[in-house]
């Protein structure tokens, strides 16, 4: 059995919610303190381009979500972390694989197909009106990721599964063409992934502006949960924790136990505001260090970037050793 | 006034022929001997494998390219004389351009149109059958190519003005979006660029297959000037010239007072095989020295190879130090 090489890319823009670390980050780090797998963690920040074109901005959150991970956990000793842009063999392999991926494949990419139709909603003559070849194409750039480490298992949503598809197509047709280069990476859907639920009772999302950011000053983050929707029951009156989005939220930060007995006292009538002041405690108790972490690191970006470095001088040689069996398997060669 | 700069890129697939000399190795050497501007001449290895996927046939052609150019003169102490896939600098800024770039322009390139054509006309109920992103996207390689040596001329074919003019949009379009990196490059054309007839008297070119391949041996060289058609006039039978491939290949390898006395040879009615003796000698003439060169290259791939990385060391400093001013200008840049 050979071992696993798990790969999980970062997104670089936005800033993270609460929703982000019980989704994503939480579950990422606590994988890699349990398995003996290969752990490859990476900043997307060539991705971040394809929408983002305020440099200022790209680089304040490249700093700002490699520091929250770094607080949350992440250990670069044991996890392998580097920023994609420091990884340049990314994009080469980018440009060989575009050789091989039929234009077709991309005209199916959901990202792409969602911006033709805003057009057609909009009335839009050009379909492609706003479409970068970076929109289009940035399947391609994320098989690069993947395949350049010869990564196996890539944790991914629902909603990103067409593109470890898509990574296993172009491998695939490459692997045929050229002889065999890369295994199939599979994606791995974590089922029990928590969705939270926003300030409004939806998922929260950057996009409904219902996030409670992750690592808000204490007090912000207590008025943010203080804001949080309820019916108006009065206290005293017995209440349903299965709609309750406060139930909820506390479901993701407390332990079986603690959940049972809150049942309990929503069956005794539990008051909303006692109910906030629960949450608030529950959840700071466990962001609270991460926090303190995480505004020390602030304070120390040289620190990020000499972590970030040296995982790219941790890779690289992985990855200028893959392009090299590349370039030999499509004849790009010394020429004796 | 600065220095002009001009790029100049190698198609690394298919054999050299006679039309490749005179229409495109022959000027460009030739303008690299008179100018005092900077010449960059690189062989085009990635755009090779859009279309080739032989690994074998790749590594051979772009060693007989190198050889054939150095043989007919190219000077690498003269000019920068280098391989593409050794920048890779350009791969990394192809995926930059891609994020300014939009799909919409390359909908309307001409190679992609032609491919989709071919697919009407075939009856292809999916129009982009065989297209890879290859295909569709090379023309942001090529602005790459351009842009990443600053370059401030490109010669081209009238075939080609469609790419220095994307290349122009896609910089134009960078320079807004994050401040002032490339200058806008100039085609320029060679209005006066000799198209040479082939065996058949249509155009030379591989795909009518009436090519005579540039360093054939001699005697084969005859045996194809021996082919050429011609009409069945007789000996001395006065002879229309511009009406005359053979006097049209004349043209290309001999100065004017030799084609004016070829011209009375016609009037008094040459025979075609006088002439195609006569065409030999001239185009032998001119050549033969360098097939000699060119078959002493082939025999010494390890300084093929030493020149051509000669070449990459020298320009490499200036692919680096663009990228680093690109991604200073998008935000992938030091934490600190």
């Amino acid at each position: 059995m050979t071992k696993k090489r798990i790969l999980t890319g970062i997104t670089t823009t936005g800033t993270p919610h609460l929703g982000n670390y019980v989704g994503a980050i939480r579950p990422a780090i606590e994988s890699t303190q349990t398995r003996g797998d290969e752990s490859f963690f990476f900043l997307a920040d060539y991705h971040g381009i394809i929408k983002c074109h305020e440099p200022a901005r790209i680089q304040q959150a490249t700093l700002e979500i490699a520091a929250t991970w770094l607080a949350c956990g992440l250990d670069p000793a044991k996890s392998n972390f580097y920023r994609q842009s420091d990884v340049p063999e990314t994009m080469e392999l980018t440009w060989v694989l575009n050789c091989v991926a039929n234009k077709g494949l991309m005209n199916r990419a959901h990202a792409y197909k969602a911006a033709v139709d805003e057009n057609k909603a909009k009335g839009q003559q050009e379909l492609d009106h706003g479409v970068t070849m970076g929109l289009f194409g940035y399947p391609i750039l994320m098989s690069a990721d993947i395949l350049i480490f010869k990564s196996t298992h890539v944790p991914v949503g629902k909603d990103q599964i067409q593109h470890i598809e898509m990574t296993r197509d172009i491998a695939q047709k490459f692997n045929h063409t050229f002889g065999e280069v890369f295994p199939l990476p599979k994606a791995v859907v974590n089922e029990s992934t928590q969705l939270l639920e926003g300030l409004d009772g939806r998922k929260m999302s950057k996009s409904y502006d219902n996030t409670i950011p992750l690592f808000v000053p204490e007090k912000q983050l207590r008025q943010l949960i203080m804001k949080i929707q309820t019916n108006s029951q009065a206290p005293g009156e017995p209440k349903d924790p299965d709609t309750s989005t406060l139930f909820h939220l506390y479901q993701a930060f407390a332990d079986a136990a603690a959940v049972a007995d809150l049942r309990l006292r929503y069956a005794e009538g539990i008051s909303w505001g006692d109910m906030k002041q629960l949450l608030f405690e529950t959840i700071n108790h466990e962001i609270a260090p991460m926090r303190e972490k995480y505004d020390a690191l602030m304070q120390r970006p040289e620190y990020i970037e000499a972590v970030l470095k040296a995982g790219a001088d941790r890779v690289r040689p992985m990855s200028r050793m893959l392009l090299q069996e590349v370039r030999q398997a499509i004849g790009i060669r010394r020429l004796f």
